[in-house]
């Protein structure tokens, strides 16, 4: 990845929803007209959420290198720098870094009341490898 | 500006409500879950919007190059790659480009009912030019 990023990397994520280094740096509070977070996710090769669930969506906007965003039961789609990613409310997914590429992206998580993530069960590193196999940089 | 940016430039504004060469590359459109639209605004050096208001205010980050955010009555802010600014509903600013540095930014532009944006007048080139004199790179 180049070294001239737009923003800092932030800190790394430790909460044990993420596979690899991951790391967060927050860009916008919640408030009366943000409905959401905003925030910068950087992802080192092989790094990637937990397969988890947004009550109300999020929206993906990479920003460097690339990686895969995948529903349960889809085929991953790969995402690489200026790719927007719209994702739907209550649907099962991942995303994250190829294993030999790393990837930036912006992430505006909406709230449903108070919530705007359901964590789930790691990516197996049986289902992380399929889809690199699958998708060959 | 670097030439290896995120997004496309995308098409020329010619709506009137810019001085200069600026251009709209739009990334999300409204829906159920994102009640906003998304877009990546490329300003010229010397590029800038009118005067405007959101009713529900925009949030903006910059992604290349520098540029200014100034709401009326007060100094303007120098705004950088990295930068976010929440700008506040219902109130009268502009933003653009430096006079010799050229600025890209993603708009996220909050809806109120069916409305996004209010234009004003342009800003002159009195005004420009004061801020950019006081605000020299």
């Amino acid at each position: 990845m180049e070294t001239n990023t737009i923003f800092p990397k932030g800190d790394k994520l430790t909460n044990g929803y993420f596979t690899g280094d991951a790391f967060l740096k927050p860009l916008l509070a919640r408030d009366k007209n943000n409905d959401f977070v905003i925030g910068s996710v950087t992802f080192e090769p092989g790094a990637r959420t937990n397969w988890h669930t947004h009550p109300k969506g999020q929206v993906l906007i990479v920003t460097e290198g690339q990686g895969f965003y995948q529903e349960k039961g889809k085929p991953a789609r790969i995402i690489k720098k200026g790719d927007v990613v719209n994702i739907p409310e209550n649907t099962e997914h991942w995303h994250g870094a190829a294993a030999e590429i790393g990837m930036i992206h912006i992430a505006i998580t909406h709230f449903k009341d108070d919530v705007n993530v359901v964590w789930l069960q790691p990516v197996s590193a049986e289902e992380y490898g399929e889809v690199n196999k699958n998708n060959k940089p």
